[in-house]
């Protein structure tokens, strides 16, 4: 028995099935658009083996190590770094040991459909983890690991990868793209310009970030003229390494659209560090109306992923540090918070700023809407606690009716995970053929139409969206 | 094949269709009623032809032409008017073309199933909608339109409808509909009492408007109590044009209830145009309660739309101006905006209370719970962006479980788009009937109570909450 | 034909609906597990007849009665009482008869799917109750409340109930609990600690209940550090009676961790009737952490029942009193306002605190990401409106993808009404079963898992959480 049902995620009633089997089939072979994530480019340009089974599945995956944490299991005892350096298990058998005993935790989760698609697709085994096979797995894949086959670029091009574009701080030297381009290797693997430590007043070491851009660039960012045209520099050297888009990772949606007068005065506060929560959260919204004017100069593409408190457990904060799975989602306003960039340049067709929530109840009364409108918005896809089944088939039952299909932008997997990006695609797809085959089958779609959709939500549309 | 699927929208599994489509059938001749609309009653004053497709299907609806415009097209080549005169397309056949290079931006959406239907059913098309057969319809359709059963009162009788409601601001001379019952035709088209130019301080003109409400009525309107006499008076004229009801658009559903002296106070400043935006919101709410207890003496029904940001975009309101696709939801809260008018009134079995919202969010979290408790207060049917088929299924699965179906008041299409108007009723039918039938054969309802509650929702439940 | 369908519930497509069948018979007879309710111990201490079919069924079941009002009803016309003693109707039968004449009202809802069950189920009944049944029913269920097997304690153990906890006040004597402890009869009906009334500042009556909390303990509760011993007592009280676990009904989930000065502050101020509503908020916020430290000392579970505007209707609440059908949601925030205490103990593996809300938009975006994290989480089943078919579906539906089932602790029935209990843990296993098929179907979960779960989700789960 196969690790995965073939016709899994596909409706059960025979005449959905069967034409959502046919549509999944004209798409599963489809080449995989990757235009948002966070794999290591290191990994590309090196080129080295992955290190063990723990390192590849657990200790980098927050998905995976959060759902332990939260029935007890220390984040140490799973080889999670500590901040301070503090002693934290290192064997990787014992943390795969760890995982596999916690392994029905994930039942129903689609981490659980994730993990079971890379061990049975990528790794070729065929009984689920468990205490009784853990072993025998972690010997297995770490077999596999030592192979050729197993490398980065090898795993790149099995997967068929059209393009991967990974996010880079702006003040990343992106040796890892260059080395890449360097090698020879044909892979697409591109960069996305991702500003919030340059940008965000509260972020660690914001001055000095600032001042490290001046350096980076020549510009004088101690003025706000200097700080937006180093914004230039570093986009252009950006788009040398391939970046079609910038990524916008922020508390809210807010923006504002300031005369330059007071938004040079509110930068010169914030530099000082001497602005209130209030004033940085407005400098933040300023920012975004600037590099919505900018992707006009130069074609960038603008992701906005909003809505997410970060870091909210103080005590894991202080112990292990960012991205622990502690991110928790709040109510997000667009409506509101996004009428002065709208002002500015909203109508603007040459524009496209593509929006994320975690807040699923804007979809219907704020986001589909608001897509639905203006020419510069797209809805980008489900993000991370929602790019799974339900949240795909809510996604598109709530969406669809008021934007309708060519205001999306096709599946983003936004993960660190790198095996994992064939599975997430393969849901998505699978996800995106059950509803239409669904529509097909309540009259609400012709079928013709539906495979041509089913080729756009694959490929076309992410192609389009991010100009690839 | 016909472009629309008979069984279209009915459940896909063969138990469940098979009792959904005896229910259908069961309900699909009944009559129209359609308490809540934006037809032009001058169409049927006057009983002039449509003047042709584009005028018909693109130009005034907004569900359509704002999809076009999401994805660049200008609003002016569409033919949409703009405030200052200036050019916009009229050539109706080039309106019909990019009409039809769009058409595949509404797939999945209501609209495309609204079109098809109309097409089919009203017209008589065969053919999808696209640039190749875009011309032929278009000549088709300009063919009918010139001959006497397509005159909008032979429509509205080959429609079946039994009432219809247009909507008139509170100085309208409702000389169409004076037209309509003095020409002897026997169609019931009825006005609805409209008052938000005299009772929002926002509102263009409000203090002119006011002066016209006195003017027009005889009544001091520069004193509260004048104000409120002129309100009774315009009532009572509505309800000879065949009101029973009255319809509030305001952006929150606040309410409030002064005593008399800090109401004519407020009233005084906001007269003055001296009112903040506080003292506004205020002032409507005080309104929707006075509103209340005039339905009470009255017994016109009263409906409450409230949570739109009307006009979002200030370039599309500046150019083209209101109701052009860029009124979007916003969260709203009736737990506790209506406590002053529901402490008020609330209890009172006489007083007929409709609410609407574009706030999914609190179907079940607020409305039903209300609804389900109040002796005043109904709920409306599913509004605006879900007047759909998911959309009426998430209200239905929402909604029942905590107010049934006898705190609901059937269905409206509150539509501008008179040839959609059996389309729209058709689609509520067939998502109810398929709602029904899941019930029934999940054990959730008996078979006889299904095919009552399929008449009741169909008809019965309108004719009751809107006193038709 | 029987009243109730023998596959109610279940998924309709035959290959899901024998699955869900199976694992349903799986778990159909499973022990009860009822760890959150509102019974009366004194039904099982006495071990009385029910007085009549009215008192049973319609009188103190506000979800029954709200509906019947919600149509315009009187509330003194359906027997209950007056807050100032004043008539209401007294004859069990006209109240029986007004019942009937309403039920087609409750079509739907899960109300009539419970009264069925227990008509069919608890008496034996085969008709639908109708105003031609009406008559008939009531001397049937009339006859069988005077026999011995319809006694409390008789069924108690016929439905199968393996532990049962009241709620009681922290001033309540707990004396029946101690007479059914005495009388040898070996149910588990456990008592739990309810201490609003002697927390909340706008309770009624505050400062005199904390005066006789310190009466009944021994401490000094003017003083904070009393007070807090006086809880410590109680609770200790409570668990000799029984009691694993506290429950807090609070306006909304505000947490706070002062320092004890401030904390000490507060209290005087409050205790002195001097605080703002902030200031009660805070002070309410400041006990769920004091709640949570004593839980880590004395084990105790610690229930949070957040986001219910009581008695909305101020008429209502004046004339009947509280608990009346007229509490309503309202948007809540868990994130922010849980952050205190997770912050304080959150990450404690020893602490079980059990989320329970009625704004559903939190369960997939604050509440399954908390659960999911935090150890010392767990999100409680769908509550009040949404303990039915629809609501738990899409409880699990939202939640189970991001905190998986292991998060969650099974089902709640939290009723009033006893003769429901059967009949409410009935539609969770239903509702729950036909879940785990789908999944099984669609390739999301293995077979012999699902079995597992089940089993995990009638009664494991709720053991374990609840320490039962």
């Amino acid at each position: 028995m196969p690790l995965t049902d073939p016709d899994r995620l596909l409706p059960v009633e025979e005449s959905q099935r069967s034409l959502a089997r046919d549509l999944y089939d004209s798409v599963a072979d489809a080449p995989i658009l990757s235009p948002h994530g966070h794999c290591d480019p290191r990994w590309f340009g090196e080129n080295a083996r992955f290190p063990n089974p723990a390192e590849l599945f657990v200790v980098p995956d927050h998905y995976v190590f959060r759902m332990l944490v939260s029935q007890g299991v220390p984040m140490a005892d799973l080889g999670v770094p500590r901040v301070d350096g503090g002693p934290v298990e290192t064997d990787p058998r014992t943390i795969w040991r760890r995982f596999a005993a916690g392994a029905h935790l994930l039942r129903g989760t689609p981490s659980a459909m994730w993990l079971d698609h890379s061990f049975e697709h990528v790794f070729g085994l065929t009984e689920p983890l468990s205490p009784a096979t853990a072993d025998a797995q972690f010997d297995h894949i770490e077999d596999c690991l030592g192979r050729p086959e197993f490398r980065p670029r090898a795993l790149f091009e099995r997967f068929g990868i059209e393009a991967l574009a990974t996010t880079e701080g702006a003040l990343d030297d992106l040796r890892w793209h260059r080395m890449i381009a360097e090698s020879g290797w044909r892979g697409r693997v591109i960069t996305t310009y991702r500003p919030d430590a340059v940008i965000d007043p509260e972020f660690e070491g914001f001055a000095d970030n600032v001042a490290q851009l001046g350096a980076l660039t020549g510009e004088d960012t101690a003025s706000w003229k200097g700080y937006l045209d180093a914004h230039r520099a570093r986009r252009a050297f950006f788009r040398q390494h391939g970046a079609t888009a910038t990524d916008h990772g922020h508390p809210t949606a807010r923006t504002e659209d300031m005369g330059t007068a007071d938004a040079a005065a509110l930068f010169d506060k914030v530099l000082r560090g001497a602005c209130t929560p209030e004033e940085a959260e407005a400098f933040r919204g300023q920012m975004l109306t600037e590099m919505a004017r900018m992707s006009l100069e130069d074609g960038m593409v603008m992701q906005l992923h909003a809505g997410s408190w970060r870091n909210h457990s103080r005590t894991v904060f202080e112990t292990h540090g960012r991205d622990k799975g502690f991110d928790i989602p709040r109510p997000t306003d667009f409506v509101g918070n996004l009428k002065p960039l709208l002002d500015a340049v909203g109508m603007n067709a040459d524009l496209t700023v593509i929006l994320f929530t975690l807040d699923e109840t804007t979809y219907g009364r704020e986001l589909a809407p608001l897509a639905g409108a203006y020419p510069a918005l797209r809805l980008g896809p489900p993000w991370w606690f929602f790019d799974s089944y339900e949240g795909i088939r809510r996604y598109r039952e709530i969406t669809t009716e008021t934007c309708g299909f060519y205001n999306t932008v096709g599946f983003n997997d936004d993960t660190r995970a790198f095996c994992s990006i064939p599975a997430r695609h393969d849901v998505a797809r699978r996800a995106d053929c059950a509803y239409l085959a669904t529509l097909v089958r309540t009259g609400r779609l012709r079928e013709a139409e539906a495979f041509e959709v089913a080729q756009d939500l694959t490929h076309r549309l992410a192609r389009k969206a991010y100009r690839l």
